[in-house]
């Protein structure tokens, strides 16, 4: 019993924390109870049960189905699947139509061949990369409604009205879900993208500003260590811009079915989103490559080390700001300002100074003694990844005024 | 017509590759075809159609909706569809009964509530990851099922008799497709995460190889350029890996409802692989950032570089060794040979020389020319990334012994 008190505990945490982490996430919940009870409202109106029989069912199924957190996804899935009801529809009463002339034997063998060639041809289409990622489901609902309607074709003769009710049920389910979807607290997919890769450049900035600030600074100030805790989600919180891939494809291919809402008021270039995406997960690689070097055993620094270090933080501090700033103008949907270009600029003049020194400064390296090089490598691998970031953030900002 | 002709064409050659690439997906298309095929006999023979009626249908949609590519997926949704629609029906009947007893003011009232009750909060339920991951289906068909049998209960009394033939079929359905899909070439989800797991560490492999081969070598063999066709796919192999996380997960989930077979004759520990795989994947980003560096533009060596690159190169292929023979190891599921270690052994006394020489060479390098030390700065940061590297290959071979 203590055990399962112990877990009914977990699961009422793990519940408010996904509640507070996104209370939308409550009002969608809240969005498909009243959706589906709507819709049964079908079931309780005696003339309209009349009219629809059984197949008010379809309405319900459609809602469950179809209902999902963004509006775009919900679109999607509706379009998909009224428009697989539709085509799929039309060839099952063709298919039955054609298999009753072929007499009493040839009919079910017709009828078994046109299922077999038609499930398997769009098993097979669902493997289209394009394909995949935007009519998925409605190929599924396609062999679905298509082998049903044949099929029971070949028992009632009722076929055409039983696809006008499907359609009109699903219409109806699909309205209902869309309608409240979209006017109760509205999820839109494209807005999620557009947050999200402005969250993701943020949390680069972050790191940077982190690693700017803790790692390549002088270790006078360990003393400061009490705000260990703090800094430690802002280092690790770089690792989901990571893995975000998927998400961000999957967000941009909801996107494309929404219209223009709020913020977006014209067509919206996902692509660009997707390749912005693409550079900040670049950007990233190389952060995390970054992070590798930073290990606690580092060295207090030479003198000599000490200045390309000094470089090394404006480095990363530049581009840290940078990025903020970029993912601050993406979020307000502001054309960048200059104070980007400003840090742009600052941190490439950053980039040359360092180069500058360690040019001239191999003389006065001689004087030291002579492990040092082996000294120098981390901290040059990690100036030279600082400049390829450098880099990185250029092209992110070339993308981002597109 | 000539825009039409071109896009036949194309649609032809991507099919073409599709079915090349993996002819399994015409396998699979075919046993899909050949399950609805079996599936619809139900309706062509005249005593099981009067025992089960319209409800054969769920027959035909249970096929459709769990026949997955992978046993597991088809296992997991097979099993999710049953669990949600008993459950889903006990509780419905139970909803209707209760209703009952509130007579004809408080039965749809309650039924509405109940409904909005349990949508809200399975709805919700579907948030958690580790339910997203395992049971979102179930979940799915849970809504779905209660708010069906709840609802049309309050129509005709004939719910248990309703729940009794859904299940049948669901049953019916789910056995056809789960035969047919594991016993006509089956395709494991285990045997898939196995064999990407190994393919990737290849692809890690090749890169490293091409790297060691072609851009650190000394620029005497450049009329072997005719070879970079093939060299660029190499070098472009390893940036699937980038973006594994997503589809090795969905693979581990799906290689646990995997019952033991071939060659995981017993339970699997697919924790192990994903651990494995994010291994890889970190030296991935090493890799990636690596191949920035990788620009044509490379210097010709002088005389000090050269030796960096010696060594260098036997690092790079050295490593790249190391992960094709793990590679090769896991697919053919060895346990790793001490040529593994061999090679692990000479890669890290690779690491060791370069580190001595660059100690030991800073006197030598004095008596350059000053600006040498700004060309170092590139190499030295291949070497030590091709040290992370190294670090990381130690640990991947330490999780492949387990």
């Amino acid at each position: 019993p203590e055990k399962l008190v112990a877990k009914v505990v977990g699961v009422a945490t793990m519940a408010n924390k996904l509640a507070r982490d996104d209370p939308r996430r409550v009002v969608h919940s809240f969005k498909v109870g009243l959706a589906i009870t709507l819709v049964s409202l079908f079931y309780y109106f005696q003339p309209l049960y009349k009219s629809f029989g059984v197949s008010a069912m379809w309405a319900v199924m459609t809602v469950v189905v179809v209902f999902e957190f963004t509006v775009g996804a919900t679109l999607g899935k509706g379009f998909n699947r009224a428009m697989a009801t539709l085509i799929a529809g039309g060839l099952g009463v063709g298919a039955h139509h054609l298999a009753n002339l072929c007499g009493k034997i040839g009919e079910p063998v017709l009828i078994g061949l046109f299922v077999y060639i038609f499930a398997a041809a769009s098993t097979f289409m669902r493997f289209f990369p394009k394909i995949k990622a935007r009519y998925d489901y409605g190929f599924l609902i396609f062999i679905l409604t298509f082998s049903f309607i044949s099929i029971s074709g070949y028992r009632a003769d009722e076929i055409l009205e039983l696809a006008h009710k499907r359609l009109t049920t699903i219409a109806i389910g699909g309205s209902v879900s869309l309608l409240i979807n979209s006017l109760i607290f509205p999820v839109w997919a494209g807005e999620e993208l557009h947050n999200s890769i402005a969250l993701n450049m943020e949390k680069l900035g972050l790191f940077l500003e982190g690693f700017g600030a803790k790692y390549l600074k002088t270790t006078e100030d360990e003393t400061n260590n009490s705000k260990d805790g703090n800094n430690k989600s802002s280092f690790q919180g770089y690792k989901s811009v990571l893995n975000s891939k998927n998400v961000e494809e999957n967000m941009a291919n909801f996107a494309r079915w929404e219209p223009g809402h709020g913020k977006f008021r014209y067509h919206h270039p996902w692509n660009q989103y997707i390749k912005l995406g693409g550079l900040i997960r670049q950007c990233a690689y190389r952060i995390d490559a970054l992070n590798a070097f930073c290990k606690p055993d580092i060295q207090k620094p030479q003198k000599f080390q000490e200045e390309i270090r000094e470089a090394c933080t404006k480095i990363s501090l530049e581009s840290s700001k940078t990025l903020k700033k970029l993912g601050s103008c993406i979020r307000a949907t502001t054309y960048p300002s200059s104070s980007v270009n400003a840090h742009i600029v600052s941190s490439k003049a950053a980039v040359k100074s360092l180069t500058c020194f360690l040019t001239s400064s191999s003389s006065i390296y001689t004087t030291q003694n002579s492990d040092e090089l082996l000294q120098i490598i981390p901290i040059a691998t990690i100036a030279s990844l600082l400049i390829d970031i450098v880099d990185c953030t250029e092209k992110i900002a070339e993308c981002t005024y597109d």
